[in-house]
């Protein structure tokens, strides 16, 4: 691991141990044995380093999302596709996904994420624009809004950041097909119109 | 509004608007328009204020539920109620529901709010056991992991804290009808056995 890595590595840790508020240049240098002034020479601010902590991971999520919406697939196939594709992120970037899920670093400095929420928000739309091609399909149910949907399933995905632990062993494979079948088919075993009601 | 009301109201404000990390008593005090040393007049401290700011919609948010557990529905109906009793407490109680669910002021002192910690496992719990009392009774499919279930609907409600805002007009009950269709119902058209191929 070169120092560069380094720094990010034990940053991500403090962060996501800490919380981005209490974690000064300070905690990050004396983490990685180093003198504050040497952080400087890779990074400009804490603000730097919390950027690149998290937009790897971001843009990778968002990546995945473009190439399952252009896939030749059924909508309740992209629809597990993108379960996949944002859950199992969770495993190797746990850290970082969890750092970025929390919001108290946005109250520190709002416009200096500004790239990260541009990843975000184009993320978020290509949920809601996979629910509303599923519905046009008629693969999924009409008469519910896209974006709520949307916004319901990156809940659910998103909640993991407060009590997912990868050491204690509950499989991303069993939340995947959790999720996907609540979410594809329902948890009622009487008919939808009845339950409906 | 009484003083005291009136330091929980403006230091509720406060903890949402800027995060709790980042409110001090002298902002409270300023918010407020008296010294600092009056608010110690009613607090010990900031943890203190915050705990007074969290626990009573918290607690009623418990109570809610707990009456729905007991009353004499089919699960279908407990789950619409448990939706309805969680996401309606965002429009009266929004401000302390966004300030509950972010984690930043765990950071800072995690033994203080043990009290709030207590409430929410106790409701959680509550969740778990109202999918699994669904499965026993047949109403709900069997195979999935009911705690595992609950979690993923708490992602989907608490996630409001993160995009829902009540001066927008986005309406509770619509939240509540789409997030109960999904998951009781499911977004796929096509038979249960297809769909989870």
């Amino acid at each position: 691991m070169n120092r560069r890595t380094e720094i990010l590595r034990r940053a991500a840790e403090l962060f996501a141990d800490k919380g981005v508020a209490n974690t000064s240049i300070e905690h990050i240098a004396t983490a990685v044995g180093i003198k504050r002034e040497a952080i400087y020479y890779y990074f400009k601010s804490r603000h730097d380093i919390l950027l690149e902590v998290l937009l790897p991971s971001s843009k990778s999520l968002l990546t995945g999302m473009r190439n399952i919406r252009r896939m030749d697939m059924t909508s309740p196939e992209k629809l597990r596709a993108a379960f996949e594709n944002h859950l199992a992120s969770f495993d190797p970037t746990y850290l970082e996904m969890s750092i970025a899920l929390r919001e108290d670093h946005f109250f520190a400095d709002p416009s200096k994420l500004g790239q990260l929420q541009g990843t975000w928000d184009e993320y978020s739309n290509h949920w809601t624009e996979l629910i509303r091609e599923g519905q046009e399909r008629g693969e999924f149910k009409d008469g519910l809004d896209p974006k709520m949907v949307a916004f319901g399933i990156l809940g659910m995905c998103n909640w993991l950041s407060r009590w997912f632990d990868p050491s204690k062993g509950t499989s991303i494979d069993e939340i995947i097909d959790t999720y996907f079948t609540v979410t594809s088919n329902g948890l009622a075993t009487t008919s939808p119109d009845i339950a409906a009601e």
